[in-house]
């Protein structure tokens, strides 16, 4: 009887998988490595036989599953075929087929950062919204928007590219991986934040504990804001502004339920919270100035929570 | 036996009704005078009396109606009640409510850009398809944004409220009548080619047709630059631009089907949509960069359309 789904969350690394039953609870979580070389051939067979393992250590057979969804670093169409992915060596693969063919149970597929959010909807800190937007803020920014429980994701598999909403309006010096220089990613994720604090480390002549680092990362600037440095607190300002402007575009837009906020910046917790939620003020149409801007909680496991969803 | 829906678009000036088929068949169009006056008490009965009218011509009654949809110039919450609209003087109205009460038919009720979009997506340029934007370019900038065939209302019903996306970095003298400094609408609106020729004609010595209009309007930029005026040239790239960056935006977000470019200023027609696409690809992210986008067909009475497929 069908009782269970695997997720699955390929990232460049590792490979993620979590067993579940359709209410969301975990019952196995675990990973493989990720076999990057010869352009990532071994990937989908090394995850196959992971899948078998996984039934087999829990006495189940494919004919237990609602089916098993995956979430790939790409862009993804028709749930089913990653277009490419660069971290992973990939071209354009037709997963579901592929898995199908050998596991005969239903295979889906979609984009990572729209399965974390799927996963955050389902069972994180959005649990029960039907319309949110996620923004993950890594070394890149990556976007997903759900709208009536569904994943948007686009005519070209390019919903939710958040982190290339071309908001400057005027290039930067520093030009985006994807070959603009006005994106929202080159001033929101965390590379964003680490640009901002070198340009005014260079601009400024004001002391700071910054000045005592080689390389200052993000995680860098929050902990000197947490020791009172004023020059990351004006980081932090300039930062905080141009991500909730941003944010304040996606609400005029969609006004969903939640913004959920993940990735590595968002271990700075409530301290940047509060300062994006004063400036999305300034910001904001006032009848979507009241909106919810929450830290996302489930973390690395939002991937596998999101894929198993995708079949449920 | 069910065979037809009344599409009827409240406007400032006049209420719109159109009887329609499922198909999308137009049998009668008509129009009433919107009385505004006494916060617009009457607007409601007339509108009634007015169905009663058509039904009667047309030899129908309730029975024969799968039901009435109204767009409204306004936000509208749970597709039956308008929160404001100052245009007609309205506060909060349940409009479902007070017409199903006296006609036993399903009401539905939804933003007037909003029904023109579902319009367009129905019978329009955007005939079959499930994911677009509309931009309506008049003296606002009116959005809508429809996902898998659905309007995307939002929680507040500020879902599509694109011409509040705050796109500029820093504020304009000029106030949008949100109250913000920073709107997409201030610059990509007729009243923003309007401020952006107001801007142009005074920092500039140029010679110019425009300098003989005492107001200039978006039309006359337009047939300006059919005429070969320089500066006009230059106004109307400064404004696609804008409206370019702002379309890059969604595309970004929602990766839609197509873009449709309607209201006053899309009379402007070739001419303006080979700058925006031109325009567009500078800001677009690779795999957008095809975007289809597209001049609105159904004029004024996309609303009409859209407002009775609401029921449809």
């Amino acid at each position: 009887m069908k009782k269970y789904a695997i997720g699955i969350d390929v990232g460049g690394r590792s490979v993620k998988f979590g067993l579940f039953d359709k209410d969301g609870k975990l019952f196995d979580k675990s990973n493989i490595k990720t076999r990057t070389e010869n352009n990532g051939s071994k990937i989908l067979d090394d995850t196959y036989q992971h899948i078998l393992e996984i039934l087999e250590k829990h006495d189940l057979t494919v004919n237990d599953l609602y089916g098993v969804g995956i979430g790939v670093p790409g862009p993804v169409l028709n749930q089913s075929t990653i277009k490419t992915a660069v971290n992973l060596g990939w071209g354009e693969i037709n997963i579901s087929q592929y898995l199908e063919s050998k596991l005969d149970t239903k295979v889906l597929v979609a984009n990572d950062a729209n399965v974390a959010a799927l996963g955050e909807s389902w069972m994180g800190v959005a649990q029960g919204l039907d319309n949110i937007v996620m923004l993950t803020l890594g070394t890149g920014l990556g976007g997903a928007v759900i709208v009536n429980g569904q994943i948007v994701s686009g005519r070209a598999g390019a919903g939710g590219e958040i982190g290339h909403m071309p908001i400057l309006e005027k290039g930067l010096s520093k030009k985006c991986n994807c070959g603009k220089d006005t994106c929202f990613e080159l001033v929101a994720s965390a590379s964003g934040i680490e640009n901002i604090a070198n340009e005014i480390l260079f601009e400024s002549d004001q002391d700071s504990v910054l000045r005592n680092i080689d390389t200052v990362l993000a995680k860098d600037i929050f902990e000197a804001l947490k020791e009172g440095d004023l020059l990351s607190d004006k980081i932090v300002d300039i930062y905080s502004n141009h991500l909730a402007r941003g944010i304040a575009i996606l609400s005029a837009i969609l006004d969903p339920d939640m913004i959920v906020i993940g990735g590595g910046v968002s271990n700075a917790g409530q301290t940047l919270l509060e300062r994006i939620k004063d400036k999305y003020k300034i910001h904001a149409l006032n009848a979507v100035s009241d909106l919810d801007i929450e830290i996302a909680t489930l973390g690395n496991d939002a991937g596998i929570y999101g894929a198993a969803k995708l079949v449920l």
